[in-house]
Order: C-alpha cells, then structure tokens, then sequence
C-alpha cells in the first residue's frame, strides 16, 4: 500500500516548507496587465476574442531543466519512477485532546480555548480557500439551508434499495439522485443499480470488484495516467493487472491496449476508462476502445468496463452544444474522419460509472456515484453466497448527509446550470492557458478539460499557497466553477514574479517539459512552445493536444 | 456480495409495511406502572436497588414459535439460513429531482417545494430520531459550534502523516484525535499509524488488509457472530476463511478455535476479534485467544490478530473501577480463577484495532477510527511495490469534518464525561432487561453490554416504529447515551401492548428462543426464564449468560 520505505518514513522527515511561508509571500504585484476583470469572464467573450487579446508568445527563454527541485506526486497519479513529498511530523502541529478540568462542567477556559481553535482554523481554511487551484473541487456552494440536519445522525445503512430499520436516513434522496443519473447515463429506473459513495476511490473500488466477480478470472487493463485507486484495486483483489501506455495527452494509447489486449487473449478483460485522467485531464476514447475489444475478438461476455469519470464524467454531459461542440465534442481523425466524443452511455456495453460529488458539483466532504447494471448484481447474488449480507455496497454505513447535498445542487442548478458551469469553466481554462503562453511558460490544456497542466514552478512556497498538485516536472490548475478570471490573473502575475525572483537577475531558465507535455507545448529554447525550432534531422514533429485518432504514439524526444 | 437471487431482487418486492404504518399505532397506553421517571436514572440508584423494585417475574405463558413471522437480519450478522428483509420499492417513495423553470433564476415555486421537502423530512427525522432504539448510535450531541464550518470543502486526501498540497484539510484535529487513541490503547506515537475512517467496516477492511499484507497466505478466522463485513473482506481479499462457533452469549468458542487453528497450522493465522458483536454485544476474550494461539504453536511472526471495536471498543475502556469492576471487569473462569476482562492494548500482541466514532460518541455522519502498528505499514512499504502510492488509507479522499466533530467531543466530555455515559448506559440496559423479564419476555444482557437481546416482536410496525435491529427470532435495543429510562418506560409498555394485541383475546404465546439466548433468559413455557420448569431426563441446565472461562458449548435443545 506504500511504495518505498522512505516514503512511508516521511511522516517523520523534515522537509517541510510549512504552509504558513505562504504569508511570507509578498503580494506587492502589479495590477493585471492588459485585462483587468472582477468576476468570471463575461458569457458572451468568445475564445476567438481571448485569443486577440492575448497573442501567444513564441520567443522563449534560454532551455534548462529544473534539476534542483523536489518533485512531488502528492496527487497521486500513476508514476513508475519513485518521488518524494512534501511530509512533515503532523504530530507537533496538532491541536491535543486535554482532559475538561471539572467532574460535571466544561470550563470557560476550556471553551475558550475550543473556541479560539475553531475561530484561527475557520480563518486559515477562509484563506487557504481563496487560493486554492490545484484539486479538482468546487468550492463554491452554499447548503445554509440544510444546515438545520446536521444535529441527526443520517446513516443510509447498505443497500439503498433495501430499506433498513434504522429510520433516520435519506434514502428518499439518495434514490431521487440515482434517478438523475439513470437518465443521464440512459438506463431504465429498473435495470440499474447504485448508490452514493464516500468517494470516487469507493467508486472504482465498487466498479472494479464488480467486474471481478461477473469475470473471476478476468485481467485488469487500465492506463498509466489511470487514478492509482484502480492498480491499489487490483492489488487488493489479487486481480492479475496490466498496464497500458499512454499518449502525450494522456489518454490510452489503443495501440498498447490492443498488443496487451492479444497477449492476454485468453483471459477475459476488465478495462478501466478514464473519462479525465487525474494529471492531465485527458479523456480515453471509449468508441475506439470497444472498436479495438472487438478487432482482438473479445465478445461481449467476455469483458467488462468500469468508467472512471471522477471529474469529468459529470461535466462532458454538458458542454453546449452549438458553439462549443465543433470544438470540444468532435473529434477529427488521423483519417480525416469527424466522430462524436466518446459519450458515456448504457447503451454501449459498459458495466459501471463512478463520478465524485464533490469535484464538479461540490460538497463539504468528499462522496461520489457509483452507478451499474442490476443484472451484474443479481448476477452476483446468483453465483456467490455472500453470507447472509444483502449489502452489495463497499462500505455498509454511509454518509446520509451526501446525498441531500447533491439533491439539493442537482435540483438548483438542473441541466442548464451545469450547462453554463462547464462552460464557464472551459473558458477560464483557455483562458489561463493562453495567459500562461504569453508568460512563455510551457502549457498544455486537453481537448474536453479544464486541467491545465503546465512546468512545475521552483518555489515551494508558491506551490503550497496555490495549493497546486505535483507530479514529476509538471503541476496543474484545475478550472472549477469558484475559479474566477480574477484569480487566475492574480496566480499568473504572481507566478511570473515568483519565476523571475528564482534565477539571478531574473534570467529566467525555462525547463524542458517535452516530454510530459508534447513539442508544441513545451515552452523551453529547444522547442519554444509551437515548435518554431528545427528538430534533429528525421525526427518528426507530433502535436500532444491534436493527436487524434488515437493512432499516433508518445513522441520521440 | 448479494446472497440470494431473490434476496437482491427485494427492491421491487412488495413487503412494505411502511414506516409511515408507526403513525396509526396509537399510544393510548397507560402511564408506566411503578416507577415513573421523566429523564434518566439517578446516578446514586444501584442495581440491587433496581431489582428490588422490578423483581423477575417467573410465570410465564403457554409455549409457542412464532412460526408467521418474516424474519429479517436488517443487522447483517452472519447467520447461515437465508433470511428475508423488509425491502420496498425506493424509486415511487424518492424524493425527484427536477429541471428549474427558467434559465438563469430558481423560481420561488421551486425554492417553495425544495423548502417544503426538507421541512417535512426534518420533522420525520426528530420523530424517527424520538423513536430509535434497535442501533449503537448515540443521537445525543450538538455539534452546533461547528456548522460554521460546513461551507468549506474538507477533504483530508490520503495519509494523515503525509500532508497533500491540498490546503482545506484538518489534518490537524485528525491527528489530535489519533494521539488520544494512541494514549488509551498504549502504543508511542512513533510507533502508530491510523486514520479517520468513514465508518467501522472500513476500518474492518483495513485491519484484515493489513493482516493479509504481513501475511499473504494467512487464513482468516473469525466468529460466525462477526460483523459480516469480515466476512467481505475475506471474499473480497480472496482469503481462505474459517467460520468459528460462538457460545449463546455470542462469543468466540475458543474450544472450536483451537480445533480450527490446529487444522490450519500450516499457515499463519489473521483472526478477527470482536469487542462486542453486532447482534448480541458478546465480548470475545482476547486473553483466551492469545493462549490459544500460544497452546497451538502460533508464534507472534506467525498470527495477526484485528480487533473489531465497533461500539464497545469505545465503551469498555471507561467502566469506571470501583463499583462496577467486581461485577463488570472481572470475570470468574469455570475453574473459579477471577480474571480482568480482556483489556484492549497494544502492550499484547494485537495488530490493529478499529472503532466507530458515529456510534458510542455520535456524530452526523458515520466514521471511525483505524490504529496499527506503524512496523506494518512501514513493513507494507518494503514488500509491496504500491504503484507510487503512499497512500496506505483505503479511501484516498477522506471526509475532513469527521475528525472535527471527534476533536470536539472527546475535548469536551474526556474520559471522565466518557465514563458518565457509559455507566448510564449500562445501568439503563440492566434497568430494560429487568422491566423486560417482569413482563416475561425472554431477554439476555452480556456483561459488558448496554445491548439488550430479547423476543422479535410480531408486530412489524412496531419494529419498524422503534427502529429494531432484528436476526432470526430476536431483536435488539442498544443503549446509547442518547436513550433515557423514560424512552425505555414507553417501549415496555408500548411492546406489553402490542403483544397482547397480536393473540386472539390476549392470551400471549410466548416464544421459544432458547436456541438464541439459552435456558436462563428463556421465557417460554418449557423454560420459563431462569429454569423453573424440569428439564427432559438427562439434559443438562447452562446457563447462556453465566457461562465463564469460555469452556462451555452451545447449550443443546
């Protein structure tokens, strides 16, 4: 469940350029330069217009690599090579648990010093809140009026669909929600099966036990970009696992999958489909995956998909269609062929969809939707006796309060309000991508994403006041719905000053992140984004972000 | 992970005598006859003086089975007989999520309906909340200082120990609250590892984990009276697993133990140790099984052993000395040798230990605490390449507000609040049994337990009014410290009610539960509680609840 000793130790390790150097941080910035917004980007500012006003630089900076820096991981994606973390001994910065001094009453003293601690730790996550751009959480939600529940114990115990005896649940909500889900993912109210989890690890840790017992001896396909909960899931398991490369973007790279998918040939499979990798924000092609399941000739008894769409599969459903679909739905070919992005529906012959519910959607604490097929569960009530437990859910108590919450966001904001969340989002996304381009600093922003990956800045302090997510040379900004425009011109003129202030004289060094992000998106003097300069001789130029088609390999570098 | 086909298929089955059924049981009762108490029980009334007010009444009725009943295990303790539950159809009682009317406004009418619902819903939850006696959940707490806390998205992402970038987290209580642990189960807070679960099976799932980890070709032995998350686990880890007998108290049969370890020897041995058991609230003795393990052969590299303290493990730490150790902490073998109960510590050769938090401290949302040794995790990281995850938590993403509401409780009422309300709930639990035994129900109560085992009652309304836990033919209360000798007044004389009400003219039959609760607690013809009534030539009397030193067999009937 660790991976090296030494990672496992760093609870005890002092690295710690402790959060609070973030107050350290001069802000003494200048205003934003050209455009100076207050709040969000105004509908109808089309990204052509974004583009006019913020042309791409070409002229980067003399190439290096960052040598010096710690690289952290602290996201958790798949890496084959071992990095370190930012760790530190939590036990110093605790607030203890002492004794109340009388017999019968809470003292004063007591209370006030329970109170000051509330008070100083409301203030720091107020603060940490307004900075916060690197994990995939909207922070912008307002359950004021439930908050008139919180003095009940709602524990929707097992299965939503059994009704237990313990009266104080919200089954009523958690089913009104699946519902929902049942006519965004297309399956009838009587075919499906689901309930709300804790998180999207329950998700494809439900998922993928799923497929495991409808395929005991099945081999587990999943990409390297895939969250690691789906390879700690096999492990778990004692499941056979196989990893499959990745493209540049960090979708699935069918090639691979097909290779591995023969090799395995005599094995059923159970896939895992990222609907939005954890670092990069890419979407595998799931049409093209069935295309290639077929090809090797696994029929439809032999395999089986759980979808990952932690982020992302509750914000494709709802990109526009109309303006936005000719560039983020459709998908050109190598061939030239136009096709619908890889929609996520029951009607194709996927087993399971996992999405959290606090990412997109947001909540006070981390749930999520698992959501398959019944038939998979009374196919397992058939061949498994489970020991007299009816409960087909993972964890058996659940929160019963997660559920309301996500009733109450799915009924204020319906369809249309998600509708013009994604877009919002996808529109600060490019936005920040294109700020980031001028800044001459490598980026790279997916089709269907509003993860913008780009170099991992030297200054630890930066990092832990924006909160950003590491992994290797590259971090990321996610793009939700509380990220404003305001704060994104804030992060980028800070991260251009913090850049100039770590080299002498500010003689910027641009590192080289070709291989994480692609030639066209490294910003580095060997390759200045777009690929101005000539490659080595026979060595041909690959685009990460407009490799369709899903036929084209990593880039050579 | 279902049992049966038609055990899944309940939630389109038509067995629902709906909760709402409670409103049209009329409470026309008379007031409680002898003792009328309006909150609690005095602290300074004993036991003896309880008994002296409610003396056991011994004449029971004409003998019968209540062979009409639908039983159902809504408790989910492993039982080998497949049973039936009370499931409906959730999707017609759901609460529907609808489109808002306009594009960019919530209309009043909508904003009206959503009010509505969760008006209505609240009012359910005090009446159910009212009501409820069949769970270990404590309802009694007031976490109001800290709903400002829940506009903030807190999420303690993967190891306590190492801190994530992600800067909304409270780490900081979470790890206050594990130093609290690590004081009252003896380990240095160098040598422990642990997290804040989101309910007790997770911790089970952790525990058994680790165990199979340190040992990969363990087998499992638990009690069939485990929690059936264990039993998961095993399935779910693909671990050989061995069910042991359990004495009529519902403690291991350290007897079928050490015949099942010796058939095992070849291979290490992972045992899952109950400190309470779901239905019956037995105790196993860890001691006992340390010997055991010791008699066999089993050296400590060779036995991992996890202790399921779901509710108890919080409860038997604080049973005040004094008073109370004579009858409560100290038990007398069969040899007549007095002993201390099995205390839980890390100073003994235990693994892992896992608690609830939602149940004996009450919080809104189910959670839990998960200890081991920090050698295990540390021992993980050497034999397990974890695919670059230093994540040892099962969830990933965690619920950050959990280890608030703890913090805040256990600061509050400390040890010494702690062993207030475990005396209550133990003298309450007596003060039940004895007003249960005078109207001649059958009843048992373990030592160490405010879970009060006792006839299923026919009335389904009625259990679905009090919210039982039932299994087979009995059903339980817990008493929790939310549940006052007044509540307990109304479910005696509501149940006396109820009872004569489900046989014609009266004339009550009461059931044979001899199997379940043994010849003592029987209150049916043949037995009459504690044996008044001969036995067949031959049979000898045990006792269920007396029986010490863990030697004696399930009594034969």
């Amino acid at each position: 469940m660790v991976s090296a000793v030494e990672e496992a130790a760093t609870r005890c390790v002092t690295l710690p350029p402790s959060p609070v150097l973030k107050a350290s941080l001069k802000r003494s910035l200048p205003p934003p330069m050209s455009l100076v917004m207050t709040d969000g980007l105004p509908d109808e500012i089309s990204l052509d217009n974004l583009k006019a006003v913020l042309p791409t630089s070409k002229n980067g900076e003399s190439g290096a690599t960052n040598g010096n820096v710690k690289y952290g991981d602290s996201h958790g994606a798949v890496k084959s090579n071992k990095n370190f973390v930012l760790g530190r001994d939590m036990h110093g910065s605790s607030f203890k648990i002492t004794e109340p001094d009388h017999d019968d009453e809470v003292t004063g003293e007591k209370d006030a010093y329970m109170a000051s601690v509330l008070a100083r730790y409301r203030k720091s996550l107020t603060e940490k809140s307004k900075y916060h751009l690197g994990y995939p959480y909207n922070l912008d939600f307002d359950y004021g009026a439930l908050s008139q529940l919180q003095h009940f114990s709602i524990n929707n115990l097992g299965d939503p669909f059994i009704e237990s005896n313990y009266g104080v649940h919200s089954r009523q909500f958690e089913v009104g929600v699946l519902d929902w889900f049942a006519r965004l993912w297309e399956l009838e109210k009587d075919e499906y099966w689901g309930y709300i989890t804790n998180c999207g690890t329950e998700g494809n840790l439900h998922g993928i036990l799923v497929g495991r017992e409808v395929l005991p001896d099945g081999i587990l396909y999943a990409s390297r970009d895939s969250h690691y909960s789906v390879f700690k899931a096999a492990r778990m398991y004692r499941m056979e696992a196989v990893k499959v490369d990745t493209l540049l973007s960090g979708e699935i790279d069918c090639v691979d999958l097909e290779r591995k998918l023969t090799e395995g040939k005599d094995k059923p499979a159970i896939l895992n489909v990222n609907i939005g990798t954890t670092v990069k924000g890419a979407v595998d092609d799931l049409d093209l995956i069935l295309k290639v399941l077929e090809r090797v000739g696994y029929t439809e008894d032999r395999f089986y998909i759980h979808v990952d769409g932690a982020l992302f599969g509750l914000m494709m459903p709802f990109v526009k269609k109309g303006t936005w679909d000719l560039r983020y739905i459709r998908k050109k070919s190598l061939s030239g062929e136009v096709h619908e992005a890889p929609k996520v529906t029951f009607k194709k012959p996927i087993g399971s969809v996992s999405v959290s519910g606090h990412k997109f959607i947001g909540c006070p604490m981390p749930c999520g939707v698992q959501f398959t097929r019944m038939k998979h569960i009374n196919s397992l009530s058939r061949n498994v006796e489970y020991l007299a437990s009816r409960d087909a859910t993972i964890m058996g108590s659940r929160n019963g309060h997660a559920p309301i919450f996500l009733w109450y966001t799915l009924n204020r904001k319906g369809y249309r309000g998600f509708q013009k969340d994604v877009q919002r989002c996808l529109r600060n996304a490019h936005y920040l991508k294109e700020r980031l381009r001028e800044a001459k600093i490598g980026v790279m922003l997916n089709e269907l994403s509003s993860t913008v990956v780009f170099e991992r800045p030297l200054d630890e302090a930066f990092i832990l006041k924006w909160q950003l997510a590491c992994q290797g040379k590259i971090a990321h900004a996610v793009v939700m719905p509380s990220v404003t425009v305001e704060k994104l011109d804030n992060f980028v003129e800070e991260l251009i000053e913090v850049r100039k202030r770590s080299f002498p004289e500010g003689n910027v060094k641009i590192p080289c992140i070709v291989e994480e992000v692609g030639v066209q998106n490294c910003a580095c003097s060997l390759h200045r984004g777009a690929g101005t300069i000539p490659l080595p001789k026979g060595e041909k130029r690959v685009s990460a972000c407009v490799q369709n088609g899903n036929s084209i390999n990593r880039a050579s570098h």
